[in-house]
């Protein structure tokens, strides 16, 4: 394998670590052992991406003890039972705390496992493998672990990071065209609140990277968790600016929320979302109609929805919106655009102007 | 109330915190509420403490919104169970990020309270309000929480430091004797560790201690929490001199869990193990037979055993031992005294010689 590598350092002092991004990583075990410290590894994934990938990942963990954790495929399973499940495997293992745990699999999985390992003997090494476009360019970078509660998504959780990322982007040949587009729609975010320049990579060569082109889909993975990574590496536990990566989520979540969750992916809730944003913006005199018109027009070439579903009726995303997690001290707070590159959050918007975006 | 308080910091850089010390400080509203930050607060604590102290607590929070929870008595209940039970009221009452969550209770409650603070919404304020002399000295400082697994005690949990811990003497008035002696087993620790002068100060003022005389608790639970202090702003995660913490620890944990959990108390286990620490020392060569004996008169002083039970085997202890946490990659390290108020961690030890001690 000659191709291309890119790695990226998360700066987080002495809890800085490195984002390794190319074609085939899994069959290169240099980048995986240096940080795997102790005698044994446990590697958690699901039962989707287990028979794809495990064996890679077992050859390249080599000589070290390993344990199988495999979960069922689902957000439904994203629960503090899944996670006590992970603990009685180790535990009934002997797992000490040299063990390094690895996430093989999606958003979910890396969540699961990351919090897992947060708490497993208060802290284990944690090393992610995220297989969906989604995962690669959002959770598996910045520490935030997590599982859902009965009465809140990701309400229980750690910061809590890895010790390196591993994105190989061959594992994107097996997910199915719908998931590549929910992704795409973090990536296009990036471009939105930071990196207009991006913006207009990203409309070049949306046709290659829907078609999987491995060196334009290391570039924009690349370019995505750059991004995020120079956020986190000023604002890890979002007091303040890490905020921005919300941008179109408090839409977003009301859609998924609304329309009972899988309906919606993520990734187009978020889609659908940040245009809802970009009107705002607009009506606020920050952004300009052919801005909102190409926002929409690159969406749409993601194959990606650029309108909440019909159905939602204003009530509905008021009552969704205003319990979501980014609400202080009752107030609500929205990431809008200021213009094509640059966003900010704020609570000093035009309610009017936010009621036509969503009578729409 | 006129009485004096002494504070020391824990130095954590940017989570450094105070810990404030004295009799009566839960009439002192000044101490409490400037690390209460949001609009909520969460009272943690249980059946037996909730009755005594809760109303105190109340009035120092004074016009926060708060929340109680009130869990039953009992290290069975520090389950992750438990925990998910905090999680559910904290949710059902929309606590959001900027709650603080105040521990109110011994060491069971501060640990789960504390990994509770962790995990909601991936860590909200905590404040330690220890109740016990055990976890005054020990469990309330320097940001171990967590909770058991069936298969095994502090399995889950997190490094969590708290905002603020507040101890006020006078809540150990209601504590029962055998609970105090307990106690005092961690601060005679102290002494045998970190600070031979210490040891001669307990040896002097220990009636006055069991007798509850709040100015000598004042002065013995500072100098505990200062060493305590010192060693976690070296050594947060236990990467190293941490350990020297669980002086008779190994053979305590080996005590407790061969007799069942609650028949010795912590305490009580640790202070037999600390004898069997010091013999093994002797052993080595490195403690005097008068030193050992010094350190007998000491803890028997305060009411507590300086052997194990008579009917726990070799072969037990052996057995227990090898699986204690402190055991890293299947070698038994032990700490062990190298002179009075000198600790050290070891592998290195004579095998003959705690075979000696185990046999008794």
């Amino acid at each position: 394998m000659t191709s291309v590598i890119k790695t990226l350092e998360l700066d987080l002092g002495d809890r800085s670590y490195p984002i390794h991004i190319g074609q085939g990583l899994l069959q290169d075990a240099s980048l995986l052992t240096p940080h795997i410290h102790g005698g044994s590894t446990v590697v958690v994934s699901n039962e989707t991406v287990a028979p794809l990938y495990i064996n890679k990942l077992h050859d390249l963990i080599g000589d070290y003890r390993n344990i199988d954790v495999i979960l069922p495929d689902g957000e439904e399973y994203k629960t503090l039972d899944t996670v006590n499940q992970i603990f009685t495997q180790m535990l009934e293992q002997h797992c000490d705390r040299k063990t390094t745990v690895l996430a093989l699999g999606g958003g979910v999985i890396g969540d699961i496992t990351g919090y897992g390992a947060a708490s497993y003997q208060r802290g284990v090494n944690f090393i992610q493998v995220p297989t969906t476009l989604l995962s690669m360019v959002d959770s598996s970078v910045g520490g935030k672990t997590g599982v859902n509660h009965p009465l809140g998504k990701n309400m229980i959780g750690a910061f809590y990071q890895p010790q390196c990322v591993i994105i190989d982007t061959d594992t994107l040949n097996t997910l199915d065209d719908r998931q590549l587009s929910a992704g795409m729609a973090e990536v296009i975010k990036y471009g939105l609140i930071r990196d207009a320049d991006f913006l207009d990579w990203l409309q070049e060569n949306m046709d290659g990277l829907l078609k999987r082109d491995p060196e334009l889909l290391t570039e924009a993975i690349y370019r995505s968790c750059k991004h995020k990574a120079e956020v986190v590496a000023d604002d890890e536990k979002e007091a303040g600016q890490r905020a921005l990566l919300n941008l179109g989520h408090t839409f977003g979540h009301a859609i998924e929320t609304g329309m009972g969750y899988g309906k919606w992916l993520h990734g187009e809730a978020v889609a659908a979302g940040m245009v809802m944003a970009a009107k705002l913006s607009q009506g606020m005199g920050w952004l300009e109609a052919t801005d909102v018109q190409r926002i929409e027009t690159l969406l749409q070439a993601a194959n990606l929805p650029i309108a909440p579903p019909k159905d939602m009726t204003v009530k509905q995303f008021m009552d969704l919106m205003s319990v979501d997690k980014k609400v202080l001290d009752g107030v609500l707070r929205l990431v809008l655009m200021k213009s094509m590159g640059e966003a900010i959050v704020t609570d000093d918007f035009d309610h009017d102007a936010l009621l036509k975006v969503l009578i729409g």
